[in-house]
């Protein structure tokens, strides 16, 4: 594992004046490049050779460098490693980054510096250290069964790692979360019954909340060791089980899909952001007390609310997710904290100018 | 009650000057706070201690002062009542506002000048003025059905004050609606079978559109008593019914909950805005024989629009609704009206902005 | 058929000083008028007289000048044309522009120049020629059934022309299809079987792109002939069917319908903005073989996306669209692409503006 102190021995030899923002072109790189352009950072690109042109289609938010890859896990070769520190790199880690490059990799391989506490990726893509987090925060999850003959509800069923939903089910009944598992396995999709997570079905509202937890800024709403939290935007995702009512009455089996194609803006009932602020503020102390000094930055916690049963916590992302893209320039939430355009984007790069400026650069990075 | 010339009496000892704007902390009052301080507007948060830290988290919406109390309906007490004359506060009431105050209090016993015409919540609290309020407007509302033996159709079934449609439901047969209303009376939902209002259920797209009525900007669509009609923006609510289809084909009870907990943001076709604007223009008009000066402010329609019906009204809010929330800066039509950002809530400030400057404050309070 | 040249001889009589921007009063006529006012266009709305209050509403998106007439296919009127010409109108279509006027009839009688290349209207109003066009494009698009007995799956079933989705149903068997399309002849929607057009039912997510082919403006995405594409925002539909879960489990029959009554915003899974560049590029590529100079200016694919299929396309707006109005200021993508508040509107009034300032106005128009 590649300690703190050798990514601070890294980051001591950066030019600091020329920090460069970077990441992989994919996921929300996009808002990060245009977020890091608006507070006067260099970006960098990290890209496969046929998505280049999307990201020249944006001129604002093209990165001014682009490093091109076969692959997006080449970003752990020492050639790119060394031409990223060259550049004084910082890498946002977002979702695809994570997934292609992976969290074990990430913390035992990747020597550039990262924006935020990289341990929380740990603690992100291992499903039962996530729960112990939740556990931790005192939140609510839905119920998990290890076997399917126990699964005594309505169940949804996931898979390992972050592949955007796809294959998962819900099923009704024993006999028929069985079968469905009998065919995932006979379709390669998992390789055996322990890899599934079988939860109890929830139903109410998705609502995906995009918090900040900030070391730089002052007032607001203040959490744990030295922070503020804040809530920066919301969104639900959208699935083609989101439009399987357009099938009725008889649905076509393809709209039972839960892989993420897109997101819609939403807000939440002003009663209820008590509840929402307090969740994200449980997780942010939970996480000092697990993973010291916890997270850092941006973080999603996913929720289902329903008016019976409050929220039900059942994922966190602990680094930018892709449903703060509806908002590269302000959400209904950001005119409330910030007098200026507020992407979650501007707000790394924003935090990383802050922590430059007060000589703190190091407690943001790992 | 109340009457004007007591109110009249209370703000002719303003300091007009020093205006405080104020609210209870709950519903739209992030909004309310950030569109007065948006004009310069002293603010004022009258909140329980549970809430008061969201409304420390967003500092941009943070109100100046708070007043604590052990509960909303507190508001009424001769303490508060003379601290909010003191700091010449103005309260814009909202939908919480009304529903933890309650209407008849709010105009038998609150002393402190309110934005707007208080008359307004009598005839947008009691169902039966309401539907006299739309007959005198010439809107199309549902059908309704005194008797459970009388519904002939599809039925969708709601209960007295502003709960924010907990309990709500929907009967295909008598049986049905005969076996629900027994089971919300047994679970203590209402008491008797008077209190149920019984409607044709309306299929469509649902609506809700965000008016506000003002006295003091010229230009625009002129309605009624030297007015202009402005449509600021619109939103659809979020309710546990709308994810229901994720839960097909067996979907939990639990999805038929018309609990309000959020709401989205959306457009209407351009060529129907004709029609909308012309319910709004009916809706301010019948308040002026009805209830002079009628309408003044913010009101929503809530309606269900369907190509071979029109738009059918099931209801008035007569009072800012949560989802102008979408809406901090700027709606999708409120580019077309004015040169800055505005919201809902700032443009409650801006009416009194504009009613102070030019003497005429008196003419928006009551 | 009126030639390009003849349209040429109209725009060398213009003063160039004094162009005017004019639409019929519908559809996305807000948008257009306010994006024209923004670059300091006159602006010219063609209305009929029980819509013009709806114009005057939104001061900001109020045209300069009306011309009132009893029908919009008066436009087509010598006295209508002369008076647009005298004015030095350009004409910007719209969906209700081109449904109200007609296709045939603006290529073969109106004189007054239009913004794009009009050919498209012929080519986007005629199913068989989208199909080609299509097809050229190598663009999936659904299976078509040319007789009922063929549709051997759940099918879709739209007439010819935008009646913006009137009358569409499915079918889950041929017993069915058949039924309905002698249904649909009963109620007189359309006169024989010839004019339905049956097609494979795609489940999936809808998603609405808009793009602008852009001759003026440098950098960015290069396609084709010296031109830049530029994917400026997206939308959902609204339609009855979309609330149809709320009738569940008895839906009524009336949320069946899929006339467009709004728009919904969304955004677009970041790693698939490559597909869908890629789709925009073919379609104006094809164009430019099929019909030289091929398309200029706003178009929208219509597109359901699954995991499983990927992208298929239904249609093709060769216009501005009404999903364009949910974005007057910008969008989740314009801020990527421009400095400054952009719409579609505001978009084409841009395209014109740089064209005369680099005397190449009759590139853009015709």
């Amino acid at each position: 594992m590649i300690t703190r102190e050798e990514i601070e021995e890294v980051v001591s030899k950066y030019d600091k004046s020329r920090i460069t923002i970077s990441t992989i072109c994919s996921h929300s790189a996009l808002q990060i490049f245009h977020g890091a352009r608006e507070l006067a950072f260099k970006t960098l690109g990290i890209t496969t050779p046929d998505r280049k042109f999307v990201y020249e289609a944006f001129p604002l938010a093209k990165p001014d460098l682009f490093i091109e890859v076969r692959k997006f896990k080449d970003v752990l070769t020492r050639e790119v490693q060394e031409k990223l520190i060259e550049e004084n790199c910082v890498i946002i880690p977002h979702g695809s980054f994570v997934e292609y490059v992976g969290a074990v990799d990430i913390v035992n391989k990747l020597y550039v510096p990262m924006f935020g506490n990289r341990m929380v990726l740990l603690w992100e893509s291992d499903r039962s250290k996530q729960r112990e987090w939740f556990r931790e925060a005192g939140l609510k999850t839905p119920r998990e069964f290890k076997n399917p003959s126990e699964a005594d509800c309505k169940v949804f069923v996931k898979y390992p790692g972050a592949k955007g939903g796809a294959g998962y089910f819900t099923a009704d009944s024993i006999e028929e979360l069985e079968e469905k598992i009998r065919s995932a396995i006979r379709r390669g999709l998992i390789k055996s019954l322990e890899e599934v997570s079988i939860q109890e079905f929830i139903p109410g509202v998705r609502y995906y909340f995009h918090f900040f937890y900030s070391l730089m800024l002052n007032g607001g709403f203040r959490v744990g060791e030295g922070g503020r939290l804040e809530l920066l935007s919301m969104d639900k995702r959208i699935e083609p089980i989101d439009e399987a009512y357009r099938g009725l009455p008889n649905v076509p089996t393809e709209f039972f899909d839960y892989t993420v194609t897109g997101n819609q803006p939403l807000i939440l009932r002003e009663s209820l952001l008590k509840d929402c602020l307090d969740m994200g503020a449980r997780v942010v102390l939970a996480s000092q007390r697990l993973f010291p000094p916890g997270i850092i930055g941006p973080f999603c916690l996913e929720t289902i609310y329903h008016p019976s049963r409050g929220f039900t916590v059942f994922e966190v992302s602990a680094r930018i997710v892709a449903g703060t893209n509806l908002y590269p320039q302000s959400s209904p939430y950001t005119p409330y904290i910030f007098n200026e355009p507020m992407s979650t984007g501007k707000r790394i790069a924003l935090e990383l100018k802050k922590a430059m400026e007060s000589g703190r650069l190091e407690e943001v990075l790992y």
